[in-house]
């Protein structure tokens, strides 16, 4: 196999982390970005094309990384571009997976492609440990936690409040609720037991600071549940130390073998930059779902239907004496 | 798919762990034990056999879950039984893998069966954490970290020491060196660094115990360059809080992304029964392997050549709606 040819679609964050991504894995070449803004607006070392150019790359391009959003971009993009290429994504609406799933796979399947759907992180590299702690200790219970990350929901919502110029909202696990579980004594979590919300505020000149920290600090829903912490903080703080976009969390099954043997499987990531690792596991996807496709492959896959040979640009030799 | 018909060939501490493992999957049912005692020495509720019959059991047994040692079972065993039966085995002289593996691959593909090799935690777990993380963060750096528990070769050496009656070494992690690459440090590690060793000892009566901490500390290579801490305990200790199994440790993948943001991907394990947390992944990936063997795939694979939704009892339709 010569070098893996890929294309962009999106250039917003993700789009960035994959172009940057690729530099890392010289096996893997980048053709072309395609975006929905004026192409000349963008500035890049390979050609940007606007999304509806897309078919002219067919021949060109053997997977295409698709970086679009999950709410409005993917659900469109998705069956759309698996009838003209190969294509992986981070397909991130839970409930909705099972209809995207079949969409993409019909799409695939009728054009003769490969799609994998929904790497990423969570769901991705989270889910897979979920699926292998669960075959693993089939007694047992599974423990997500998220952060410290921005919840860019709660983010808004802090910053819909009157006084508020600026503010940005982190999810940070419980050190005490990962402490127990940690210990195996199972304890029983509801998602707000598991986090803390930690508010970094500007407010506007004058405003009311002790009725902006009560109005977050009991707002329905969002907060009102939640152990949550305000910091005021001033415009050049908020520019110097919270403008990085870092994720990351912890997956537990804590299960029961033999008579009373408690085992504890832990995953855990903690990332500097959110869509950078994203954009990561998408072209170590991307590589495997070629492969997929060299063999003939044609339909759509998940992180679970994918062994992690696939991903890796070394021989089956090499991984068994070097990695196993 | 009927349930499972699985076989255990050698009734230690892993055959009974598989024996427990497959009583909390209820899609496997255990046929038979294969033993190199006399048989009727082996009280089970199925039946116990020599191993010189396994051959009997062709066509009773879907895949024969090897639970031999590594260093003299194995090597034999492997091969023999992959051109009998479909196998699972947790072979784990990680060196000598390339060579078991052309050995099994060969005799499985001359004889129409399929086999995985090296299952387990490390090579196992361990390594598909390896190999995840590689590929996904191409520039990094890998840490494993062994322990808390109780490593064979360095309890035998501190039983060698003269006044010594009973005694057992626990290998455990340096939580500084932990501490330092989970913080993203990147810290250069020699196994050394990266652990400690705590010995529990009962001496002989009249024995003099400044003279065996001072050997055990000094013995070359087990333990002279080593942070090592002696206990000297008696017997009713040793017994009472000595006598299980637990292991486990830590891999750690601490890379960089685009212009230098740190990610850090972390698997852990906390065992309380190093056998039976094994065994349990033993049966997982003989509900997969006999997946493969049904579909008509003949010689060996590893853990790396397995996607995880073939370790799961649950549908790909399931998998999807309730674990991605």
């Amino acid at each position: 196999m010569g070098r893996l040819r890929v294309g962009i679609v999106g250039y917003g964050n993700l789009g960035r982390g994959v172009e940057m991504a690729i530099r890392q894995n010289p096996d893997v070449e980048l053709v072309c970005i395609l975006t929905r803004r004026q192409p000349a607006s963008v500035s890049s070392a390979v050609e940007v094309a606007h999304v509806s150019d897309a078919a002219k790359y067919q021949g060109k391009v053997d997977v295409m990384i698709l970086c679009g959003g999950s709410a409005t971009d993917l659900p469109e993009q998705g069956p759309q571009f698996a009838s003209l290429f190969n294509t992986v994504d981070s397909f991130d609406t839970h409930a909705k997976i099972p209809d995207y799933f079949a969409q993409v796979d019909a799409a695939a399947k009728q054009s003769g492609h490969a799609s994998v759907i929904s790497t990423g992180w969570d769901p991705g590299l989270f889910s897979l440990n979920r699926l292998l702690a669960d075959s693993v200790l089939p007694e047992g219970k599974e423990y997500t936690f998220w952060g410290k990350g921005v919840s860019q929901g709660h983010s808004d919502a802090i910053r819909r409040v009157k006084g508020v110029k600026n503010g940005i909202q982190y999810t940070i696990p419980h050190e005490s609720a990962v402490s127990k579980v940690r210990a195996g004594e199972n304890p029983e979590l509801s998602t707000r037991d598991k986090h803390l919300r930690e508010c970094f505020i500007v407010a506007e000149e004058g405003a009311d600071r002790a009725a902006i920290e009560r109005e977050i600090k009991t707002m329905p829903n969002y907060f009102s549940d939640y152990e949550t912490v305000v910091h005021f903080i001033d415009e050049q703080e908020m520019q110097r130390n919270h403008s990085a976009m870092p994720h990351g969390g912890l997956v537990f099954r804590s299960g029961k073998t033999g008579e009373s043997s408690t085992q504890i499987i832990e995953f855990g990531l903690k990332l500097d930059s959110n869509p950078e690792f994203t954009a990561s596991v998408l072209v170590a996807y991307a590589r495997a779902i070629a492969r997929y496709a060299a063999e003939g492959f044609k339909g759509a896959k998940t992180v679970f239907d994918i062994p992690f040979a696939y991903l890796s640009a070394k021989s089956g030799d090499q991984l068994r004496s070097e990695m196993l």
